[in-house]
């Protein structure tokens, strides 16, 4: 196998939703009082919902741009390679990435539909939230067949709601849903707690895979607003082991048989965060009445986390350590991490040790079996190969050229490191920014 | 090699201080002031200074109980082990487990000595941080030349007197002190902020390494009070990351040369870690303007960080990811992951593999070098091996039989998975019968 013969399918990328994305899926009150796009006098875009005020049309969405201006939020839909909202365009910069299927997360609705949550009105919410997936699975999904794994929201402040919305979605053909990783941050019952169960035998008789994605539930935590922002970075994905102990020690895991897809949470750690619950497990179950259905917790871990990774050599060498058949390759795009358009030759930089069965499972066959996803039914193999979709993008002329931006840069051009404060005054400064425009 | 012929040294145990600590170390006003240890009407015990009331004497201190009882906090050194508190005892203790050496953190001090930075009157605690520093280096190693590593408190919230102690601690031949590895946590600047700068240049004119020890610092999180309690055992390790990662992006560590220990943070991770800190970097490096003096992220971790494990196969099978120069052993001593008495036989199976020189190094070598310390100087090293030592425990008659203890039990003997929740109100329970006495 060479690169080119590699078929990518990337677990994990977003969306920055488009001003008419309910415009097809709602009228009348429902579509006027759904969330609003809107540009204000300094060319910035934003949404409103429900006396919310969300700048962050583009949060991290820096594709496209050159490293020197990475770390600024873009302010507009302008300030964003139109792959970021667009679907025909965003086939275009898969193409061109050599990527023949992606999962997409939301961005104005949270990772996790946590938008909807918020909302006080929560009869207009459950509404919203279905037009959403109508929008996601039919219209953004269903516009190119075969070409993404559709991943749907539930209103999970409301569980018959939420299974209802299950069996809709499951009825749309959609094998995935994105829920926050600790509901108790939405002041909702523990993912322990019996208030869940419906949810969780729903999913599972609907062979629905349930996505946590990092940032949507548990901190993700940095010292002090002096900690350089790179060292925030770099512990992101790391942070997510807290959720992922979380749910590996939930019941319903195994009482229900659920399948469980850590979105961006990477794999080199995950050795040792196994190694070290079967070591927990061994010193403590005596007193902590812990069993696991009879398995060890890595055995557990194995049989229903799916993960995946953007890069990650260490993780790869010791892909014995793991269950070959359930990691999967991610994108990220168009969030700061990704590789875009560059991603095949660093996959392949650090997969090409393995046998080309592995490749095949960790490019995309593991991915079609976790996702019940088949892109193959609609169109051939051999054209969804790296090489192939790039001669596609090639004959389609796609420009990847870095596009320098204007605008506002609150960020860059100082000669100091820039702290996680820095980070963390901007996002104050847009909240602030945005509670006196919903205010006026 | 065989497993007898091993050396080990343990860079991380702990010590529950004697009732007696302070008695040869204070006299008159200073020692009526100091931290008094007592016992109350149901035979717990307690220690008390500056209106804090501190039940916990022995958190954690399990070693030696059958494992069934794990879990409940010993209420009094009764309960205990005698080698928690007793060096002559904790000898015999460390001969029978084969321990040639060993490194002690306090208890009811704080790890980081963050007792004194709780209490109200520092002129006095600092008199007290002192007298501690006098009794754990010249009484409790002193005790016997060569089979202890001293780390000294210090007083962090007086630059001064803390350079004044790190070379009062150096004249005694100290080699090693314990921080919070966050101090905003203790409303002290950053480890960023040129607050620090004194105490650095001290640190390192002195040739002293800085111990951070989980626990002590940033939080170990978990998802919610429903979480049950092995999650949290489980992912305690990881959540040093964000505290290493704050430490790497630290200029003082290249700008002084500073000797950082990375106490129970384990290993098996750390190739991530510094992969991904190094593409975190190469993505990021254009705008957040880190340099890390000229090296990358993860040669600069490399060669300032020891790391130390009490089981990590994982970690050992990728020894060549690490700087097999500083990766170093640990017992935790008598806290509930360690596996006294059989420490030698889990550490010979996970390193065995290993060169004799690689063994060596890990075992007691690595450990000598950073914190500028021989137990050979005193003693022949055919004295202090595995082998050896336990001959010794034999001849002396040490007896390892697991204890089994009387007592509350606030924890076990349910038929339900123990939660964080039930910790964390056993922790507030006790939190708040202190208070009460305290008050009364």
């Amino acid at each position: 196998m060479q690169k080119d013969d590699m078929v990518i399918i990337s677990v994990d990328d977003h969306i920055s939703e488009p001003p008419d994305m309910f415009d097809k899926h709602l009228s009348g009150e429902d579509l006027a009082t759904a969330p609003k796009f809107g540009t204000d006098a300094n060319g910035k875009n934003y949404w409103t919902y429900q006396g919310m005020y969300m700048p962050s049309v583009g949060l991290n969405a820096v594709v496209g741009r050159p490293l020197e201006e990475y770390g600024m939020e873009p302010n507009s839909l302008e300030e964003m390679r139109k792959g970021v909202y667009n679907v025909h365009e965003r086939i275009n910069d898969m193409n061109v990435n050599g990527v023949a299927a992606s999962l997409n997360f939301g961005t104005v609705v949270g990772f996790d539909g946590g938008r909807f949550h918020r909302a006080p009105d929560k009869g207009l919410a459950l509404k919203h939230l279905r037009a959403y997936n109508d929008w996601h699975v039919d219209e953004w999904c269903g516009a190119y067949p075969g070409r993404f794994i559709p991943c749907g929201l539930l209103p999970t402040w409301d569980m018959d709601a939420t299974v209802e919305e299950i069996k809709r979605l499951a009825a749309k053909g959609c094998t995935a849903v994105s829920l926050n990783e600790n509901p108790t941050k939405q002041d909702l019952p523990s993912i322990h707690n019996e208030y869940w169960n419906p949810m969780y035998k729903a999913l599972a008789e609907n062979n629905i895979v349930t996505c946590l994605h990092i940032g949507a539930g548990n901190p993700v935590p940095h010292a002090s607003m002096e900690t350089p922002i790179e060292a925030w970075i770099t512990t992101m994905p790391l942070s997510s082991s807290v959720g992922a102990a979380d749910w590996l020690h939930l019941k319903a895991l195994y009482e229900y048989d659920m399948k469980i897809a850590m979105s961006e949470a990477s794999i080199g750690w995950v050795p040792y965060f196994m190694e070290r619950a079967d070591f927990s497990h061994s010193r403590h179950k005596y007193w902590t009445h812990n069993h696991f259905g009879g398995m060890l917790p890595s055995e557990r871990f194995k049989k229903h986390f799916m993960l995946c990774f953007i890069d990650d050599a260490y993780g790869l060498q010791n892909l014995d350590k793991l269950n070959e058949d359930l990691v999967a390759y991610e994108c990220d795009y168009p969030h700061s991490d990704t590789l875009w358009p560059d991603c095949p030759e660093h996959l392949w930089e650090q997969c090409k040790h393995l046998t080309d069965e592995q490749i095949n499972k960790i490019t995309h066959i593991n991915a079609m079996n976790w996702f019940s996803f088949d892109p193959f039914k609609t169109q051939k193999k051999e054209e969804l190969t790296v090489g192939a979709l790039r001669a596609r993008a090639k004959a389609d002329g796609v420009d990847t050229t870095p596009t320098s931006l204007s605008g506002e840069k609150p960020l860059d051009g100082e000669e100091r490191r820039i702290t996680s404060g820095d980070l963390a005054r901007m996002f104050a400064h847009h909240a602030e920014e945005g509670k006196q425009k919903a205010a006026g």
